[in-house]
């Protein structure tokens, strides 16, 4: 069983994962980030020590959680490694997860599993499929959590931990979790994206965002049991042309609004 | 008060208005719409009569209902002409809404009012800011409805109706209007294209769309007390060149959604 954990990284990711993990009893050894001030934070609130050098990452813990950008993963990966902890006398048979090495593992939507090799014989993904904002809470138990691992026995503990805190624990190969990492940021970026946009015109227009909220809701509630393609509405899917054209018309002023319009009309028309 | 309604149209708009105002007590006279069988199917579900030419609507209704397309308003407009009704003899200070003129409205969010003009001489907007699909039932007390017309009497008629079915009843010019269903394409008819587009991603993997809608629903219940632009997350946000060139890699096979991904990336980047 995992019972002691690194977190290397102090944003988003690392922060909600940090704290859910503390709730369920996982120690939480050390909070690292090149970042001295975000280190020491993070650390605060998960009442733990923190450090600021990559030679300073404590060498004892289960887990390594590296939260962080995916640029700063093939970084760190040059000039991290987990020492293998030295064989103590034992009976035969008795095995301590220490004997077998430590994890680590990364929390990437898109990074492939094996920019840890050099780091550990044992590495992992423990991807957690949503949008955190350091101040929103999220239900972590109802996270999606994407789980890799390079052995069986990786695997089984990752799993074990993510069952601790969420319901929706998946296996998940890089590959697909890469197709699941483009599929999300239309899904959600993109879409959150579009929201923007309009709260821009209405805002524009001294109209207030507020009013289109109820809409929103039914549009994600008929996703619920509808697949989205079925419910498709809107002037584009009725191939409303007259509507199409007026909303270009008014959409002159906003250049950059006007071709992402055109763009997604032409590609619901298609569909 | 508004008492009879002849509804013209037969598709999601009129079904759904026609079922939540016959609830609240109002009587439908009739349904009218060049498609015989469709005014029969709508008619029966309200229990009341139907008709297939425009002769044949009833002209003793208090207020005409047209939920239809944009061009068909065009046409049925000239064609159409509510007759006033001949003043009775009565007492110096009496009057009944018959007398006033019989309103027409339409619900359309991007066609104008005047376009109705010719028809009555009391007219107006009856915009219900939702998305409709026949068979997926509303909470339609929830739907923020439009409100416009000619002259404060009828404005006060339709206020009054619409709050028989709505909590959320606004006064919104033709213009205001326009904007509102703008946005609205934006943030409702786009984003659902958009969990179309990583509903077909995953699909074509062979891993279900149900993966996403966790972060579907945490990317809503953020802009609830959010404005979408302070939430907005993803590789564009953070500048993530390295995920963006991934994910354009991906999308190779998919030139289509390539394209609305460059396009939403630079848009978010510029934000």
């Amino acid at each position: 069983m995992i019972k002691s954990i690194v977190l290397i990284g102090s944003g988003n990711v690392a922060t909600h994962l940090g704290i859910a993990l503390k709730k369920v009893g996982c120690k939480i050894d050390q909070v690292y980030s090149p970042n001295k001030e975000h280190a020491a934070i993070l650390a605060k609130k998960l009442k733990t020590k923190s450090c600021s050098t990559i030679e300073s990452i404590n060498q004892e813990a289960d887990l390594y959680i590296m939260a962080v950008k995916d640029d700063a993963i093939t970084e760190l990966t040059q000039h991290l490694k987990l020492q293998t902890s030295p064989q103590p006398s034992r009976k035969v048979g008795t095995s301590t997860p220490k004997e077998r090495g430590k994890i680590i593992v990364h929390t990437s939507g898109s990074a492939s599993m094996e920019v840890l090799k050099n780091v550990s014989k044992n590495i992992g993904v423990f991807y957690p499929l949503q949008t955190f904002s350091k101040d929103i809470k999220v239900e972590i138990n109802q996270v999606p959590f994407c789980i890799e691992a390079n052995n069986k026995a990786t695997e089984k503990l990752l799993i074990q931990l993510a069952k601790t805190i969420s319901y929706n624990v998946n296996i998940v190969s890089s590959e697909q979790r890469k197709t699941i990492h483009v599929a999300a940021v239309f899904a959600c970026n993109f879409s959150n994206h579009l929201f923007s946009i309009s709260e821009k015109i209405l805002n524009d227009n001294k109209i207030s965002f507020d009013i289109l909220k109820p809409l929103i809701y039914e549009t994600i509630y008929k996703i619920e049991k509808h697949s989205p393609t079925q419910v498709q509405t809107g002037p584009a899917k009725r191939k409303d042309k007259k509507t199409i054209q007026a909303h270009l018309e008014f959409l002159k002023t906003y250049p950059e609004f006007r071709k992402i319009y055109r763009e997604l009309s032409e590609s619901i028309e298609k569909a």
